[in-house]
């Protein structure tokens, strides 16, 4: 029999996925099941993005340019323009989703074995477009305690090789819902232009920014244009997962003119979700404040909730909208699958996503499990409640 | 400045896209250009499925599963079934597009460094999938003399090392147009079963078969269910390039469970897509009936139009819609190029697809263009009478 690659083996399962045989199972036998495993928000998708698909007048769904039309870029400058990010539709291709903007970016900076540092817990699907780009993923790892903060620099420095071609970083935070300040940016900017590295920053959080704090854009940093490249998505910003559109910017000419031998080769970005997208661009402020109003208060629920619980560690989100728990328990794989196979109150249960396979240091995160807070008030203190009794039952 | 990577470097440029800023350029002195370059067929798009998705009722544009529904995957069932391809919805993983079928099953199957043996002239963007995989091509010549059948099979065995993981056919094949016999897909059957590699088939112009001729799929073969791997796209089929739906196919099962965890990484395929590309299934015989109908009709009138240019080979498709031509010129490349930027007759001028991106032997290829036939019967006429006229003046 013809043999798998070593690539294909070493390629993880997701953590936010991998569960799903188990809840399918659960709700064959009828148990309700909470999902907090994955981002994907209950929040409606604007109707004017909805409405321009709906509306469509397409006779032949044709390819797009392969890198996003021009008038769909030149939109998108101004949408950035209004967030002191100012680029113009040279610098944007135009991706199918944020995954494939940094498998992309990967792929245009990296060769195989070359490394790329990764403030960790890191978004678990950064180890796959790894993987499937043969580049190696060097964690450092920022802690529970200081609620995710950057890693000290002399401990990134300390990590740099003639292999190392760029730091990463997810800025609001996913899984960590930390926001990096104006200094902590200021200092990577330093320490990449000192070492000559990229610097890239999956910004497709940015409006999810809570307590009054500002997003600070790796792309509004002076002297930085040749190093910085930034990824993004409609994917959460308008609670259009399901589009597929995202974007990666750089005025590194060098940069975006590889990056488009790759978009060529897969032809083009979905049509219809072009529409919705560039429609969604048209989006009102009330729709984010709203969205923004309700965000606050589910994750405000969540941690007071949360926090109820013995012996169990959380840090407030300060954007994005997903935390890190320190779970009671050795084994949160283990918990996760268990909730799903042996436990139920009521007839309901929870699925979370183990925290493990948000870290690439072997071991690391073992007691940890991902929450994500995208579901209302009321599901959400009901699955804290779950949580708390099955720990009970768990260690009992 | 942060280097780009070997592999961004290698990324081959679209031979199909690569003269765009060219046209765009022409159209902006009020050139009307006749693309020939591009498959993007001017028929249509079902209204079965062009109706799905404007009267979809979605309020949350969702991710869709990694894999695909269970629904449309068990439609898309009977839809093989229907062409004597008999695979249940397990051995079907969605895809966007057949591009992302291919780079999974690439990234599935080799490391970096093995080789697939493709024959060549080969879709170009096998080269981009491979490069960005990290997998060599061995292409093995096919000539415009046999009407790019395929070649002897001692051809392909001189060329098997330890590090061939495949062999990949294109069938009914884009650019040839050529179809592989009954016997051609035996001997390939043997072959690789002796050798114990994969054998990829892109089946993606399945319908496309004319002349009373049948397709001969890998999976209706006995014996090779660890071996075969289909590679599949509604693009052609419902003319639906900008769906970017496809799939890939095996009834290996370590196979496909190493393409899901490629798939869980992306996350999903385009929702409004699926939507389109479920209901296409709908589609009546009668659409497919015409289709073929007009595609023959235009096949018919090109090759005998082409035929009456001095100096000029080209052979019959026997399916597909494209055809590869040997012209009377030393560098096609700079012909396709001199006909967008200098040659007009009456402000009209033809865009062709350069052939030696269709090759990866270096040189191979230069004084051919490929012509997909995707536009009416008149335009057709008058596009070879441009090509005519041009290379008249050309070599002039």
């Amino acid at each position: 029999m013809p043999k798998i690659s070593q690539k294909g083996i070493q390629m993880p399962e997701s953590p936010i996925r991998k569960l799903v045989p188990f809840s399918e199972a659960a709700k064959k036998r009828g148990i309700k099941i909470y999902p907090l495993n994955i981002g994907q928000p209950d929040i409606k998708t604007p109707a004017v993005a909805l409405n321009a698909v709906k509306n469509n007048s397409l006779e032949i769904l044709a390819y797009a340019r392969s890198e996003g039309s021009e008038a769909y870029r030149e939109k998108l400058t101004q949408y950035y323009s209004r967030n002191n990010i100012h680029v113009s539709a040279a610098d944007i291709i135009v991706t199918t989703g944020g995954s494939e903007a940094l498998s992309f970016t990967l792929g245009s900076i990296t060769d195989a074995g070359d490394e790329v540092i990764i403030p960790e817990p890191f978004y678990a699907n950064y180890n796959g477009f790894s993987v499937a780009n043969n580049t190696k993923v060097v964690p450092i790892v920022s802690s529970i305690d200081t609620g995710f903060a950057l890693p000290a620099i002399e401990e990134f420095e300390k990590l740099i090789t003639p292999k190392t071609k760029a730091i990463l970083i997810c800025n609001p935070g996913n899984p960590t819902g930390y926001l990096y300040s104006k200094e902590e940016i200021e200092k990577l900017k330093i320490l990449v232009l000192k070492h000559d590295l990229f610097l890239i920053a999956d910004e497709v959080y940015r409006e999810f920014v809570y307590d009054g704090n500002t997003h600070n854009s790796i792309m509004s940093l002076n002297g930085l244009d040749q190093h910085a490249i930034m990824i993004d998505s409609v994917s959460k910003r308008y609670s259009m997962c399901g589009a597929r559109i995202g974007c990666v910017i750089s005025k590194n000419t060098a940069f975006i003119q590889t990056v488009l031998k790759f978009a060529q080769a897969r032809l083009s970005s979905p049509t219809y979700a072009l529409i919705a997208s560039e429609a969604a661009l048209e989006t009102p402020q009330s729709y984010f404040d709203e969205v923004i109003t309700e965000y606050v208060a589910r994750r405000d629920i969540l941690i007071s909730e949360l926090n109820k619980i013995p012996n169990l560690k959380v840090s407030t989100p300060k954007g994005a909208f997903y935390c890190i728990v320190e779970l009671p328990v050795a084994d949160a794989d283990d918990f996760a699958q268990w909730m799903l196979e042996k436990f139920e109150d009521n007839n309901e249960t929870i699925m979370v996503a183990p925290a493990s396979g948000f870290y690439s240091t072997p071991n690391a995160g073992k007691n940890q499990i991902r929450i994500a807070y995208v579901l209302n008030q009321k599901s959400l203190i009901r699955s804290v409640q779950l949580l708390n009794l099955a720990l009970t039952q768990y260690n009992g």
